[in-house]
């Protein structure tokens, strides 16, 4: 059915879309702009296409350049920000001027607004007055949680929706209004879709190598993207709106023989929460004793909600005295061998697990640096030991990077590597 | 001296950047631009205004579009990102084409990746081998923790610098070579001088009208910025080219009696390490007993090198079973008071002081949510304990924020708190 065909890739025809960031604050690095991330992954999610994300500062004539090249570019501009009552707040202006409209009175927001400070009459003052006048050829969006009007400049091509900046404004707003809003004007029916496969233990560059052939085959309706943090890469395979969730999985069931062994997961999961799943799932309680990883690896444990099922408690066994009096590790042990051995990290594990009363107990030491490296044991040498009720298991891992990298790479390693060997 | 006025501020004309951040990974809302908030306040403390930031797809078109846009707008355009071995990354290529140069062989780099990779011979296959073509035209900087090569094309009036997107790189290679290079290119060395008052324990907006008339009488030659994070706030006077050293030191004199007993530093330190400053100066040493924080705490006293001189360990003792078992905290104080509660922190204080002999012990306990608050303790209560030779206080505090906030929150009030007290 080609004709099928073709009208299908026209309604799957990608929605392409900007995000324009204003705020000083984001400029001189004082606020993060998760605003963009958050809402690029919503957009995302229905289909849109975020092709670029413009910050610039509260001024005029930035404010009216970013606009003008996006509109120039794209089906959807979405801006944040400025909307404040407050003299530096300038967006409403520019978009007014640049659109060929003037500011009227909203009695719809302004009864809102009214409404919303029923109780602070003392913010009523000639500032806020100035939230109800919108533009007159503006449609108008609620803002539920705010003064500041949302504002969507439809002109026919291409649409702009002005946003306020504060971040659960604008989440409230995005979710409520604008969401809905965008996929009955643009008539979406295209998917992204995204198929992300966790590998641990093979460097960026000889995964690629690995999974060339099968790379170089890949159909040109999916696009593959490695994304690599302290020893994990993340293989993302995408399809903007050409290939189906099942032609993925296809590619995905083909990729996965070439990796075994090295698949820590196949959703877009971190493996803090790939630990939890497990330890859940097999109702399995865990400890950690930490030495070079100084407590990292309990805050990466109990960083989600609901972990105090799983999750006892950990020692952060720093100095050796700290070893022995709590872990239980011998004096001898460490005179012979050192804190830095399989013997030493051995001990620590399965005295934790003891102390604890769990059936994991991962324990961790080594030379984070940058100091406290000798030529037999360099800065970046971390023992690892999981005592589990099969017995205990250690490996010595030889990790780059400084004490920060050094530390985040042996946490990750001491859970991606129970999962490979476990899960 | 009219004339030296002048050429000062002549020298001082504002040097103008943009960020170009290069990754589908932003553009989809898996990964946060940190990056570009980081470079931002590096660039911002010497003096360098960030006018926008752009963030585009490892897309040629897009790359080359916002690098073609800054180059004619700004004097110094910072690129990071699409700098891998792999084929997605294609920032090299598309700015050689730009700069109509093309790649040669660099034996300098090629020298680097071999020694990074000494230990790891199976990393050094084909696609490493991208790492040591640079463009013939650029000058190269040096990446001591990465493969991708630093490019800077210098074209007289605008200078464009292209890092990798891995974050710990870019802050590196920032850091030691890239700020360097800047300050000596824009001749922008000595004339920035910045003074941070580091203040705990006032919400920003009521420090503002706390220090409103200091403020308003400040010197047109100086600048303030607030710069809040997690209950501290860090005033920043700064000076660009105009003050001296003196003057500004003169403005902070006058500060400082209107925000008594709350000032954490005169200097722009971390409380960590204002609290390994403490430590050291005193011969004393430091361990934790942790619930709600699980972890943190300990990992914030020993990000630093060096630690080890005054930090002896820690328990994270999140199920009950630890707290009785390890810190010897009586059952029938958790019967009678609950985990969260004045009591039952004071003995996890004291336990882990005993257990560890250290000078200085601190415990906290909480409700960091989302889950877990009742009408009586509500999710951000947290109760700190602080035990030292003079004897145990504690404090219950009531935290904001998600949960990542609230625990944040603790670790900052834990030490801050006590810094207050002693130092």
């Amino acid at each position: 059915m080609p004709g099928k065909a073709a009208k299908n890739i026209d309604i799957m025809k990608t929605l392409l879309a900007e995000i324009i960031s204003i705020g000083d604050e984001l400029l001189i690095g004082q606020v993060v702009n998760t605003n963009a991330t958050w809402m690029s992954q919503a957009l995302n999610r229905i289909g849109v296409t975020v092709t670029q994300v413009t910050t610039v500062q509260d001024d005029r004539q930035q404010i009216w350049n970013a606009v003008s090249a996006a509109m120039a570019k794209v089906d959807l501009v979405l801006t944040t920000g400025g909307l404040g009552p407050t003299k530096d707040d300038i967006t409403k202006g520019v978009l007014c001027d640049y659109f060929h409209t003037r500011l009227v009175e909203d009695i719809r927001v302004r009864a809102h607004v009214h409404a919303l400070y029923k109780n602070r009459p003392e913010v009523l003052n000639n500032l806020t007055a100035t939230q109800w006048l919108v533009p007159s050829s503006a449609l108008i969006l609620e803002n539920r949680v705010g003064s500041a009007p949302i504002m969507v400049f439809d002109k026919g091509k291409h649409v702009l929706i002005s946003m306020p900046g504060v971040p659960h404004e604008m989440q409230t707003v995005m979710t409520e209004e604008v969401m809905p809003y965008i996929r009955e004007r643009f008539d979406i029916s295209a998917q992204v879709i995204h198929k992300t496969v966790v590998v641990y233990g093979i460097p960026e560059s000889t995964l690629a190598l690995q999974i060339e052939k099968w790379e170089k085959n890949l159909p040109k309706t999916m696009h593959l993207a490695y994304l690599p943090k302290q020893g994990i890469v993340r293989l993302r395979l995408s399809s903007y709106g050409e290939a189906t969730e099942e032609q993925i999985q296809e590619q995905v069931n083909a990729l996965l023989p070439l990796i075994e062994g090295h698949v820590l997961a196949t959703d877009d999961l971190t493996v803090e929460q790939l630990m939890a799943i497990y330890l859940n799932s097999h109702y399995q309680t865990i400890a950690t004793a930490e030495s070079c990883t100084g407590g990292r690896l309990a805050a990466m444990l109990n960083e989600l909600s609901g972990s105090s099922a799983f999750y006892k408690g950990s020692v952060v066994a720093y100095a050796n005295e700290a070893k022995m009096n709590v872990l239980g590790v011998k004096e001898q042990t460490l005179k012979e061998f050192g804190a830095v051995s399989e013997q030493t990290v051995r001990q620590m594990a399965e005295g934790v697990r003891k102390l604890l009363h769990t059936d994991v107990a991962i324990a961790t030491s080594g030379i984070a640096g940058p100091t406290g490296g000798t030529p037999d044991k360099p800065v970046g040498t971390v023992w690892i030991a999981w005592a589990t009720p099969e017995g205990t298991t250690t490996e010595c891992f030889h990790f780059g990077g400084d004490r920060e990298q050094v530390t985040a790479r042996a946490c990750t390693a001491a859970l991606a590597k129970f999962l490979i060997a476990y899960a």
